[in-house]
């Protein structure tokens, strides 16, 4: 039994587990002030005040041995979760920067040989082993930064053998690592090199081999697909989601990021569980995303990356969409593990306050990766994935900026970093 | 004796000891690939190639004992030199954060007895002893990001007894810590309560009671004033600045942060080391601030924090004003100890090269506190202030943003900080 004692706040989180968080709900964080936990087994079985925490352990401890953690001074959320990312590749891609810099877009930089396809390269030579001792370093800062799962996709393969590869080095790593990963197919990332100029066949490709081949090895529990001019066309993301979901894959889509093309409409056809990115959707398809309850999984790190206005999030939460937050941490737009900075970023550039940021990256952020019943709040039966912050409240998150204020972070009840190191036991 | 030894990269930023870089001068950082630095008594005594440096070890070391350091796969940089905090103060102002989301402004904060006062008030109240202790954690902070001297102004005492606390403490500090810290007197920060409506009255005793106090106790090395729309006008700045360098204060100023009132055109006017903010400074003044080798010391994060455009660093770098960057520190308006992500800033909002960025807070920030003759610069014969990143190339530095990235600190020839921990010898 593990009784966490006297945290200055808790931000529960708690009561949106079969749905997700939208417009002013989002405000609520369930916050406890001078507050304790207990843990079992690594399981929540109770959280309330101080002085009710200890009277639970007193009555349940029994025989067995309690450890006593002070959260003094310091404030405790769910483990935050990041519902985007790409996090298995191979290689950097710093040196695009002075190029940026220099006003080169996206696209340039793709259209070039650059960007994704460089990745790709990197990626295709990389063996598995070599992947894993890449993407360890990922997550290990991941975890530093109280992030205790994150959502994986694929697509840096763009074939088959190398997109199982990637899926599979996920796959192990949710197995290896503290940090709990959640695989999405993304085979429609861009088109390779040997399929330019003929997306059509590349998307005959995804459809008719990669994803029944992801599907039968159990690889992925979403589908994801780059809905975006100059990549994936509305038609080719739609006949991919659809093939997807036959294949049991629930869909995701990248929608909207560099042009406004659809992608929101097209997640609220197809009942996607989130769209992604939203830089650019359409009043419409926010509507139509409200309506069916499709989660906006917003990206400021990477429109600050690329030196580009964010997402409009207050739109979306005035609309009823609910909102989620996420790195995207991939080496080309994105290179950050640091989820509590893309809450600062959140608060600055898009407007969002202290408490809507925490509910973006923990319940909401769950429901975005299908998680909810397990993790993404702090409440009894789910599972011990917490963390305890440097910070007298929650506002202070998003007050001491750009600083890893992470001291202690549990998953699955079992203490993984401890005053800001990784413990190993 | 110190061997570091086959660095991926070191940036010495040698060559600019006498004067600060400007223009493209700010492009060259003095890049060594595969490069060694030897360190005795706290000096750096070799700095080249890995096999230079060996050779220089192997007929150089004798008897003498050699700790050797791989930097194998790092970036060694000069110490981080943040030229513009306000570090020594009591409390934190989270509290502003809802308010300033919902679109209010400092000057409105500050107006309805917050912002400074609030922290004014705080500061009054605190022993020299709390104010130790919670300096301490943020130079704490300030180490574990690379920075090995900041600057340290006064100016939340507002009153002689106080004035001297705040410079007392930054002064036991400097001896206490391994942070190197360089004093500011900057009583005229705001007007405080008991002067309100009456600002010249305030001037008169900042000139007459507190600079005299400051100068004979030989706390501080410069005077800042702000001189802003509401606080102080160019006139009272200009009778406080010269009434500093009579007793021997060299001039800073807060400068055209809010709006522009020739606050850059006052600091070449009187030969002021450095302008500092200057989001609004007019062409003129920018164009006599680089007549007269004033140094703009910007300050990204404050612009960032408070949602505001930041100021235009490729104009003021063009006109041939040499540049340095700051965290700015302060319970207000930037409350970071990060300059690493600081540089990540100017490089995204102002479009600052990641060679530029470096070059402003090493040897440019060492040459706006008066200290370019000992820091800013890893050459035979200056204090071995050194950092060793988590990164293959300083452009890296740029890319990974958001996260810390610092391993091993050394201040004084001395480890302080090894794999991202504070070491106590
Ligand atoms: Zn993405
Ligand atoms: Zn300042």
């Amino acid at each position: 039994m593990i009784h966490i004692h006297g945290a200055a706040q808790i931000a529960t989180l708690a009561g949106a587990s079969t749905r997700p968080k939208t417009g002013k709900e989002m405000e609520d964080i369930g916050l406890i002030e001078d507050g304790g936990i207990v843990i079992e087994d690594g399981i929540v079985v109770f959280v309330g005040t101080s002085g009710e925490a200890s009277r639970y352990v007193e009555e349940h401890a029994g025989d067995k041995p309690v450890t006593v953690l002070s959260a003094a001074g310091k404030t405790v959320t769910p483990g935050l979760i990041d519902p985007h990312t790409h996090i298995v590749f191979a290689g950097s891609r710093e040196f695009e920067l002075n190029l940026r810099l220099q006003g080169a877009k996206y696209l340039d930089i793709l259209q070039e040989g650059g960007g994704i396809l460089y990745t790709t390269e990197r990626t295709r030579e990389a063996t598995e082993e070599q992947l894993m001792v890449e993407t360890v370093r990922r997550l290990d800062r991941f975890l530093a930064h109280g992030v205790t799962t994150v959502e994986a996709k694929s697509g840096y393969g763009l074939r088959l053998s190398d997109e199982l590869k990637l899926l599979r080095v996920a796959h192990r790593l949710n197995a290896a690592h503290p940090v709990e990963l959640v695989s999405t197919f993304m085979g429609a990332h861009a088109v390779p090199a040997e399929y330019k100029g003929d997306a059509d066949a590349f998307v005959r490709l995804v459809i008719r081999d990669m994803i029944p081949a992801v599907a039968r090895e159990g690889l992925a529990e979403f589908c994801d697909v780059f809905c975006e001019e100059g990549v994936f066309t509305v038609e080719q993301s739609r006949d991919i989601l659809e093939a997807g979901k036959r294949w049991g894959l629930k869909p995701k889509i990248h929608a909207d990021e560099l042009v406004s093309c659809g992608g929101a409409e097209l997640a609220a056809e197809l009942g996607a569980v989130s769209a992604d990115h939203l830089l650019h959707a359409s009043k419409e398809g926010i509507r139509q995303m409200a309506e069916q309850g499709v989660i906006a999984v917003l990206l400021p790190g990477t429109a600050f990356f690329l030196m580009a206005p964010p997402a409009d999030a207050r739109a979306m939460i005035t609309a009823g969409v609910p909102v989620a937050l996420s790195t995207d941490r991939n080496p080309g737009s994105s290179p950050t593990e640091s989820l509590p900075f893309i809450m600062n970023l959140a608060c600055l550039t898009m407007r969002m306050t202290p408490a809507e940021v925490l509910t973006a990256c923990t319940i909401n952020a769950a429901h975005a990766i299908g998680r909810a019943a397990s993790i993404g709040s702090i409440e009894v039966g789910k599972q011990a994935d917490l963390v305890m912050f440097d910070a007298p409240n929650y506002l202070y998150l998003q007050y001491h900026y750009a600083v890893n204020l992470t001291d202690t972070v549990f998953k699955k009840g079992e203490i993984v970093i401890r005053d800001g190191k990784r413990v190993f036991t």
